[in-house]
């Protein structure tokens, strides 16, 4: 089959690749539409030593798995836990009620696991989640990075107190990340560098600031999906003092922490990863916000090189890849 | 008067300077006893460009100020607020409840304000507590840090949910964290480098580890009270995903932190810095826990630079100075 290949900082495609073959508590889906997002990019700057099938966000098409499942069209969750594999014992993590912190976890396209980035992938049964009708490809597509967004709701439905709210990057997470806070923080700002994602960001209602113009210790709530050193600084400088940082999207290289003054002004921060399948595609099928509008290219599968280097542009959020 | 004088990375002991003169709202006290903490040996090795009087753990007895205060046997708190000026408009973090974090603060012997290391200080009337007759000024003197160490006991009760917990750290902060905290969480451990304070923990009733030795990815919850980069590195790994971090104690320098692994174990990392005297008084006067025995010297006023240098040795804890 047809995929996508990341080795060694290089992307190709490849043409000899093997069609996943079954094995038990496991599906074959046939991909209908994949997207990058900035995890994948990492991936191809060397993040995790990845070499393999990128690729975690997709819709596809059961061919094969349980009877009850063929001709289903679903999406997936990345985490590859005891619970999708339902054998063996079950590590502490998971015992804890932690499965996406599973302690012999793979991930779809990211460890252990070759992704989406091809004509079929084979994930878990238990992973697998049914699409609703009315939602086409090109928004279920979204369900991976909008539970991700739906994941800091969460965090900060249990945990904090804020009301104003400030969303760094106006990226493909950011974008994400603000639309589903927006609902609950009407006091949300979206800080970015670029102003074609700023604009995007208002043509869907947020209000937005130039990252260079962000008022510093100023909001309860940060959220940085930036992805990018000088993103985390702003972050932290625009948030008040006992007031929480949520850390989005990840980062290649370590980065320099001013920890006293983390310890002085006693802020929070959360590391944030992945969210509810369920809320998301619940919030996709409500129509609570518009995602289409992030959608900067489709391209065939056999073009995921020029893909990468196009999603990596600035102010592009998704591309979408087409096997 | 006599006073320790922290200048550009040095100290040395003055008998040149000004009594500090009475002003609204102040009082004068004369230092019965000081402490040396963490924070003196950072100004010292050059933290916030600190110059002056250094000195912010005392105990005193008031000579000047209003009547009702005269001859009491008093401590401060540190931060010199909006509340404690008693006049001008009231900045926004202390209209919102976190006067520790005003705006306009200035910290004893830290920021904007002479110390504790002298023959007097001068301190705000509000920042003042009486001390328990009972209480001697060797056990009074350690309210400040005892108070910094029931800060995280309060952050954990609104916060955390944690069994099993690691202070990192055996040094003069951590060991009183550790003796706060082992009260409310049985599964405490202490972790250091110095076998004498891994020692000292134990005779205090407290299970160690040797920082080497510390299982990763196993606690719930680990304070970081070494104030060193290894030590929060050991910390980081000790930290199970979604497990709490709480920072105690300061870097002069900027870290080096793996964003990345704190996104993708969604750990929660919080600062944390002043606390109640109230509280710190109360288990003082209660006797919870020993504080004595970690003194390790008391030395003149006049050999202040000589206390420093033993305060950074490797095992020592708490040195005193009296005036």
């Amino acid at each position: 089959m047809i995929a996508a290949w990341i080795d060694r900082g290089t992307i190709r495609v490849r043409d000899d690749l093997p069609c996943p073959s079954l094995e038990p508590g496991e599906a074959i889906v046939r991909v209908l539409v994949a997207g990058i997002c900035g995890t994948d990019l990492e991936l191809l700057r060397g993040y995790r030593d990845f070499s393999g099938i990128p690729g975690h966000e997709f819709v596809g098409r059961v061919e094969e798995g349980p009877p009850e499942w063929i001709g289903a069209r679903v999406v997936a969750e990345i985490n590859v836990t005891c619970r999708s594999r339902r054998t063996g014992p079950v590590c502490a993590s998971c015992a804890d009620g932690r499965p996406t912190h599973c302690l012999r976890r793979e991930a779809i396209g990211i460890r252990g696991r070759d992704g989406a980035l091809a004509e079929w992938l084979r994930a878990p049964v238990a992973n697998l989640h049914r699409v609703p009708e009315s939602l086409p490809d090109e928004v279920a597509v979204f369900a991976e990075p909008v539970a991700a967004a739906c994941r800091v709701l969460r965090q900060i439905e249990t945990e904090v107190d804020a009301t104003r709210a400030l969303v760094v990057g106006a990226g493909r997470l950011g974008q994400l990340v603000a639309r589903v806070l927006a609902r609950r923080l009407p006091e949300l700002e979206v800080a970015g560098r670029s102003e074609r994602s700023l604009a995007r960001a208002r043509a869907a209602g947020l209000a937005t600031v130039p990252l260079t113009a962000v008022e510093e210790a100023a909001y309860d709530l940060v959220v940085d999906c930036s992805g990018a050193p000088a993103g985390f600084a702003a972050a932290r400088r625009a948030v008040r003092p006992r007031g929480t940082m949520i850390l989005k999207g990840t980062h290649k290289n370590e980065l320099a922490v001013d920890i006293s003054s983390i310890v002085v002004d006693e802020v929070r921060l959360l590391g944030s990863r992945c969210g509810s399948f369920a809320d998301a595609l619940s919030a996709l099928e409500r129509g609570d916000f518009e995602v289409r509008d992030l959608i900067d290219d489709r391209l065939p599968l056999s073009a995921a090189p020029e893909a990468f280097d196009r999603a990596a542009e600035a102010g592009v959020a998704k591309v979408l890849l087409v096997p």
